[in-house]
């Protein structure tokens, strides 16, 4: 039994059954990450405190802040570490991120609070502009196309991959794949953007974005948070194997992304980029 | 069609039907809603920007600001509405919300940023306390049992009053049940802690907190972030279709809640608070 998951009592009822049971149960362990984030002279403050499953810290974190748009690059990381503080039982819940020195500090409460002053006229318009953060990678150029007999592998090759869902049923997850529909690296998360965040991260750590000619599954839905954070990692191309949102497939369509949802089985739904998609 | 829901041009590929065919398809909305938050004098900053599904924003912004702590009733609101630019055309993204003179303004960034000194040694535990907003509600105390013949109706009762999910297939929906199982309210939103503060806030607003008495169903999972909200509701008994966290278990059990986990045909699992749950 990792981190990831953990045991608690349950009383199991069963109403066509025998009798109600007590009984031990694994469930998704779900713990708060905060995310420190300075330079190496000076105080490094809280950037954001995420409800995570407990597993690769470090990925989180700096895919976290690749996404979010405060680096670009593992040259913008002079250090990234667990916090392991004296006397207390539990170090893996905080990580301390030191920037390169030519890295701008991240604008205070990047996460949801993003300006303190607007004028009412334009608020609407100026709150989805401030949580747009500009990709570098112009994914709309990327040749990559995928069959759609090989989309429709994915979801069963996700599950088989998923350690930890078997036991709690309750986790997200995200895999990349190749276009040929081989398994990258797959990440499981409680929140399906820290799945997400957490694949991301570990790519970034190795070198390989941006990360065009791969195809991104998420087991869950695609949200406008997770269409933007596969942009930002240069992902052409995402699937889902629930449904999209309408800001999730206008994002994809302004980026030139190719987002599918509703994969399952033999049938797919092509919401934006329809031409990566052959058959 | 109302806000909850557009539609866009998709791409339907079936490998196993007939042929692949350009529709048009239903999706959920997905939308910014900043929150506003100040006294009647003076700047009222955003709170929080957070991705919802259009419709209810008042129950949103007020049931968000009862669950992070900063209202307890609605004495506590001096006035609320959309904040309705000019020349723009979308004016239902921005909720202002106005306190009354005795309540204290929201520390900055309540949602996600909580505090910006502490000592590492500390800090896990630290975080962990900080996101735990204190209720004002002892839920502990409530005598309401409900019989599990009646938990195993509401799954169906609450998807048959989801009116946005038989077309877009991709809402969560939060339930508010009497303990014989009819249902007082339902909300929906794209995300779950949206469906919840929405329920809650428009409770709030009908002068019906805390909401003892009653039972809360969620349609997915049950995170910390949800059990802390119904606490904060006053709510004791809430059940979830999906599968709970571990700390989302510690947390009802420690506020003396009652957690169903796996809500699904005959049976369930009880995590905390069994004494509630009659066979």
């Amino acid at each position: 039994m990792g981190r990831a998951s953990d045991r608690r009592q349950v009383t199991r009822i069963d109403l066509g059954g025998p009798s109600t049971v007590r009984r031990q149960d694994t469930l998704a362990a779900e713990e708060p990450l905060e995310i420190r984030v300075g330079h190496r002279v000076g105080h490094r403050p809280p950037l954001a405190v995420t409800m995570r499953t407990p597993g690769d810290e470090l990925d989180l974190a700096l895919g976290f802040l690749l996404t979010e748009g405060v680096i670009t690059a593992p040259r913008d990381i002079h250090t990234a570490q667990l916090c392991a503080g004296s006397g207390e039982a539990n170090t893996y819940n905080v990580v301390d991120v030191v920037l390169a020195d030519h890295v701008p500090p991240p604008a205070a409460g990047t996460e949801r609070n993003f300006y303190t002053t607007s004028s009412c006229g334009v608020c609407g318009k100026a709150s989805i502009d401030a949580i747009r953060t500009r990709s570098p990678h112009d994914v709309a150029a990327d040749p990559v196309t995928v069959d759609a007999r090989t989309l429709t592998l994915l979801p069963d090759r996700l599950r088989a991959a998923q350690r930890t869902f078997e036991r709690t049923g309750g986790l997200h997850a995200a895999g990349l794949f190749t276009p040929s529909g081989e398994l990258v690296t797959i990440r499981e998360d409680v929140g399906r953007h820290n799945a997400v965040d957490k694949l991301i991260g570990a790519q970034l750590q190795a070198g390989r974005l941006p990360l065009a000619g791969h195809v991104l599954l998420v087991s869950g839905r695609a949200s406008f948070e997770l269409t933007q954070k596969a942009w930002m990692a240069g992902i052409s191309v995402m699937a889902a194997v629930s449904a999209p949102s309408t800001l999730a497939v206008d994002l994809a369509a302004e980026a030139g992304m190719t987002l599918v949802g509703f994969l399952r089985g033999q049938t797919m739904n092509v919401y934006a980029g329809p031409h990566r998609v052959t058959t």
